[in-house]
């Protein structure tokens, strides 16, 4: 059986989105399969009381200068969708029903094009459906799918996972319960996929282990 | 007179000791110069209202493991310093004194290395001094001078400088006001720097004006 690459995410990331872009070509390479594990990113942010990027305007300015950059780099159409931040979930609970591997790989592809590849978002319900049917899916069947309480429930319960698992950001891969978080560490993964992973465990105990001397003052609120 | 890539930095991050481990070669090789620029981290974070990647566990644990490896495919020297999160404002301080700009880098050669490169790190005055004499330079001056109230206004006026400039992490490189963040954005430098940036101003005003259709709550106090 292949190997599993987790690929945690929500469509609220552009590097979520360069990473999905990405992903499947690196896990052939390495006769690996992807499992995609659809999240919201803010109910990490909320867990770990953070802001995340796009909450830090000149932080923001600069995720979008990135991303447009690696995008061009790649090779991979980029534009930003019709607002941003939005609410991801209906998106989410698309990815999260019941259909085979291959539906899941196109649906989830055509809705990150409808929000990072110059498309219409995924914030509209008669949108998604449409946009899901052109791609040669059933929209009206998923996207009412996407309401039952048992997906709803799974986007939440993945999340819940994601947290007990130590994931704190998207896209984060995991591999043998190793995380890679982000776009660019595309190369550990590689090389742990290789076998040449160069992280030894005393080394990161003593990290675990080591002592504060100093503390910032709890993060107030604004 | 060569190009000055500024660099704002912290010795409290991994990734600002890797970023000055490899910046002096892609400057050289372009025809420029680095422009150390040592600032508190903490205060950025405190402007912000946000979290390091220190405070947040699982982060922690990753920025570890990803510093590690890039240090080891670097071929850096790399150790955790005896504590941390810690007290930099000594060390940030002596970085700030009057001085060359060969004894400059020299100084915060050693200090890094102190930190980061398996050596005693920087929080006690006596270790400092003696650091910075080994390394062949004053370390009664350099300690004596940081202490004065010049140099302590100078650290905070570098730092306010930062905010100002939209400068929200270290390390962050700059160059003819564009800004570069984080040991990753080291390829976006260096095209930049042959005048090969892709980066279109049209496609980030479009960002910069984007509306937001969600947002999540504002973080409340742990």
């Amino acid at each position: 059986m292949a190997r599993a690459i987790e690929l945690y995410f929500d469509f609220i990331s552009p590097y979520a989105y360069l990473a999905w872009t990405q992903i499947h070509r690196l896990a052939d390479e390495h006769g690996a399969v992807v499992a995609p594990r659809p999240i919201l990113f803010a109910a990490l942010l909320d867990a770990n009381k953070t802001k995340g990027p796009a909450e830090i305007p000149a932080k923001r300015v600069w995720v979008f200068k990135d991303t447009f950059r690696r995008a061009a780099y790649a090779g991979v159409p980029f534009a930003p969708p019709p607002a941003h931040p939005f609410n991801p979930l209906l998106a989410l609970r698309v990815a999260s029903v019941a259909q085979t591997e291959a539906q899941r790989r196109l649906a989830i592809d055509t809705l990150f094009h409808a929000v990072w590849g110059g498309g219409p978002g995924v914030t509209d319900e008669a949108t998604v459906r449409e946009l899901l049917t052109t791609a040669g899916l059933d929209g009206d069947a998923l996207v009412e799918a996407a309401q039952s309480p048992e997906v709803k429930a799974s986007v939440r319960a993945r999340t819940e996972e994601a947290l007990s698992r130590g994931v704190f950001g998207v896209p984060t891969m995991v591999i043998d319960d190793e995380l890679f978080w982000g776009l660019d560490s595309f190369d550990h993964l590689e090389r742990f996929l290789e076998g040449r992973d160069v992280l030894r465990s005393d080394e990161l105990s003593r990290w675990r282990d080591l002592p504060a001397s100093s503390q910032r003052k709890a993060v107030k609120s604004p």
